[in-house]
């Protein structure tokens, strides 16, 4: 048998290179690995998350789709499973944990029934067709967390997951270093490493700092101590019981999906707390505030999430209190700074004590950093190496790094997002072209049908608001049956613009009586003119819609 | 005579306290300290920027206003200038070179004949009324910034300016110590202290670390080297100067306010460049790029400035080339994060090899750490402490510190901007209420009058975009004399919506159908059934305006 080119294809569209989705293609045969959203960035307006653009691959009738496995239960691998398991009605397979968050996802999305699912513990080996993925335990800020060593006819390929080289995690389950050594006694064509902190020096710190942190919190506390952290991050809904078992405090938790990750996590065995730990909000209401800690969502700065409605003074169960703490254990995604310090610094406006990092190690990050990813790459010795997981300049700077580790340039693939690599039968690399495919932005129950276009309609609309004018004239004398009415939005503020108004009107009086006769496109020059009025008087641009009815 | 009180009032409106702003008022005799703008955050949406909201002050007749002292010449201490000179009719003072840059805003407003300006030098007296302004040399990341010490007939208050204890500054001029110290030895009333990095543990780097970075990037560099900084970051310029004439390199300068500034510093004798070093672009463009660094504008993302136009290919004498290295020898400033590393991106991807802190410490705070806010306290040895230049987090975080070194604890204010704080005769302090005052936004040529309602509109428009109908129906038969026009931006991609526009045509038809003797409210009647259609079918929830002419 002659032997095909081995494909890895991370999924198009903006982002980070080959997080939310990847596949590896074989001949006919292709695996996917994850299926995540991305969040939007500032300037993305109404935009509610972006999913990859796997159209060029889905749309290929000639392919077979053997699996979807999810390397963890981040959203940004998770948040796509419906649309991503909808459009390839392939299998999943996923660890228990990742599992059972992804269930949630497909039951809201009423398609669990339809979908096959696989439960695969870290250290399995799964076969489909050529490929043989050999999974590995990493840690990360999320416990089950895996990375993939891909055995093909061309050569085997290690995925790293997210990942870092905890030695003290949590759940006491360090990196699996014995299997990624076996790797590389075996050889490795090529290797794809998270890049997330390739720009940060040393290693980065292990989850046990944080219990000393917690520790030094609890310790000094003299109220109720509110937790913020992500309502999927496991261990540390374990590190904070440990704490609240140690300085006799019973635990509430606000927010329905952190209740529900607990009690998932609990039932699969993540999560051990002992029996008469948790207590309901109600109950954390009538007891000394020194013997309560509270758990919550909405370290982002979501306005909606519990953090975000303790800030604004929202909550209808809680509300901030003088002797409060409140503990932010997670750091702002990229993006989030502002929204996240405004509301530390509401929390702090309504009398709360907030420990945030720097201020005490109170989250760490579940990446690893340089030492860290210099140590995979001698741990794997890749022939290949493809940096993942990261903007341009953090591949870029992994990247860099790999070359001061020995793999010479051309062996080393820094891509974006839609770029095909090719494994030659002999083990070649070649890097592709790009693939069709963009964004595909989520907006409402709308998948993929805001483009730019309408994105730049949203961005004028933002800066200078919308001005509406309506005028009724007789056909036949060109006369203005009635005042022209006008209508603006987001342009000025209409109770100090009476003036503006008042030209506005004159302009557009002016005009249609200056071109009775101008056929069709009276509207046209309405909005010439009030735009060239507009931007004299205000130095804005709104948009402009006119309508004259001539009846 | 009896004494009066002292007031110190950080001016209202959002933002650090009394970064932008501040007043000193004994009696009616005020001075004013610093007159900065704001920079909008992500979610004020087409605002230009944001200036203190001064006219609860400026409208007190009778009060005199002797001077408006600048501390120094970055943006938010001198952005609103002829904001303020124009409202305060006041006299400016400032050193040397915060006046060159305040005297191009002023020529630009037009204001520049009718203000008086002073020139004073760090260490000299002014005298105002009761007020006797002592100011001492401070570093920053700009040259000749200043703080003050003001004597008062009720004592003595220390303001830090922006500050940094550098022991090896690029201009050789460390901090006044001495001067410091002279005022404990008097006795100081109140220390106002820049907390910006009140959550950063140790002592900010020396400017010099730069040089070393520089060297080395300088060492390795192929090709052509762009270093983007401020344009007012003299020093910056200064140490890039020295790099190029230590590596045989010539530098040109991309971006006229730059220009001005380096002219304006030679003239000044704030920087010292070889005679023959500045070339121009033109000249650059001509020699081996291994001989040239360029100077540019846009390390904060801004798509209009060099940087940015270079990142997007849109500058019209540079474009990047695959082995030129740019050097961004600054930090984002708080909510820039993301547009930044977009242009840092995008960079790399036209084929710049990217350097940044924490690549190389190419650029370090201009601000205080933690050791040595300490050490301004237990220098200045003051009975009242007022954090000031930061965030809340900030305020509360240095307000610890100053308690942790011995300050009482009701000895401390952390307020807001708009809060007065008042020094009784016997010098016993209490914080007041908060006075009027909010934001300001300038938008276009509007200063002011966009408030909480256009910002909303704003929004609104923003994250559904807006539809607007016209139908056209007779009087009488209440028969529709057209079919009705329907228009939408940034709702939907009208190409892909044919379906969705004719059910709202339908809707249309059918709510002026069976409401025939609605009287005047038809309009409403028909926002009210497409917002339900267009929730239904797109669960999202456009600005609707129907105009429905009856003829």
């Amino acid at each position: 048998m002659t032997k095909a080119p081995l494909q890895i294809i991370p999924i198009g569209g903006l982002g980070e290179v080959g997080k939310n989705m990847m596949a590896l293609q074989y001949g006919n045969d292709v695996i996917i690995i994850d299926a995540g959203i991305m969040f939007p960035e500032n300037d993305m307006l109404g935009i509610d998350y972006i999913i990859p653009d796997f159209r060029h691959l889905s749309q290929q009738t000639n392919l077979t789709f053997h699996a979807i496995i999810v390397t963890h239960g981040h959203e940004d691998h998770t948040g796509a499973i419906a649309h991503v398991a909808g459009a390839f009605r392939a299998p999943i397979y996923a660890t228990p944990l990742t599992r059972g968050l992804l269930e949630v996802k497909l039951k809201q999305a009423r398609l669990l029934e339809h979908i096959d699912m696989f439960t695969f513990k870290a250290g399995d080996t799964l076969k489909f067709g050529p490929f043989s993925v050999e999974t590995f335990h990493v840690c990360h800020s999320i416990p089950d967390g895996v990375g993939l060593g891909v055995d093909t006819p061309v050569g085997m390929v290690v995925h790293s997951g997210d990942f870092k080289f905890d030695h003290t995690p949590v759940d006491r389950w360090p990196p699996d270093f014995a299997k990624l050594a076996s790797f590389s006694s075996r050889g490795v064509l090529a290797l794809m490493s998270d890049s997330t902190n390739a720009d940060r020096a040393g290693w980065t710190p292990s989850e046990s700092v944080i219990d000393a942190a917690f520790d030094r919190v609890f310790r000094r506390a003299q109220g109720r101590i509110i937790v913020s952290t992500f309502a999927s991050l496991i261990s540390r809904i374990q590190q904070v019981a440990a704490a609240a078992v140690r300085y006799n405090r019973k635990m509430a938790v606000a927010g329905t999906t952190m209740m529900e990750n607990i009690r998932m996590a609990i039932n699969l065995g993540y999560l051990e707390l002992p029996n008469d730990l948790i207590i309901t909000l109600d109950d954390a209401a009538k007891r000394n505030p020194r013997e309560v800690v509270i758990m919550a969502t909405g370290t982002q700065g979501e306005p909606s999430a519990v953090l975000g409605r303790l800030a604004a003074g929202r909550h209808d169960k809680l509300s901030i209190q003088p002797n409060d703490t409140v503990i932010m254990s997670a750091h702002p995604i990229p993006g989030n700074e502002e929204m996240v310090h405004r509301i530390i610094n509401r929390l702090i406006q309504r009398g709360a004590q907030v420990i945030y990092d720097p201020v005490e190690q109170v989250h760490v990050s579940g990446h690893a950093s340089q030492e860290e990813q210099k140590l995979l790459i001698n741990l794997v010795r890749p022939k290949y190496f493809i940096p993942i997981h990261g903007e341009l300049r953090h591949l870029k700077a992994h990247a860099q790094m790999a070359e001061q580790l020995g793999i010479p340039r051309e062996n080393i693939a820094v891509v974006e997002n839609g770029t095909m690599i090719t494994f030659q039968p002999n083990g070649d690399m070649e890097v592709g072209e790009r693939i069709p495919g963009g964004y595909v932005f989520v907006d409402g129950s709308g998948v993929g049908d805001i483009g730019p276009s309408v994105m730049r309609d949203r961005e004028t609309l933002a800066r200078d608001g919308v001005v509406i004018v309506n005028a009724v004239m007789d056909r036949k004398s060109h006369a203005l049956l009635a005042d022209p009415e006008i209508i603006s939005r987001g342009f000025v503020f209409l109770r100090d613009a009476d003036d503006l108004m008042q030209s506005a009107k004159l302009t557009i009086k002016r005009v249609l009586e200056q071109n009775q006769n101008a056929n069709g496109n009276k509207f046209e020059l309405v909005q010439d003119a009030l735009g060239r009025l507009f931007y004299n008087e205000t130095k804005r641009r709104p948009m402009i819609f006119a309508f004259v009815n001539e009846v």
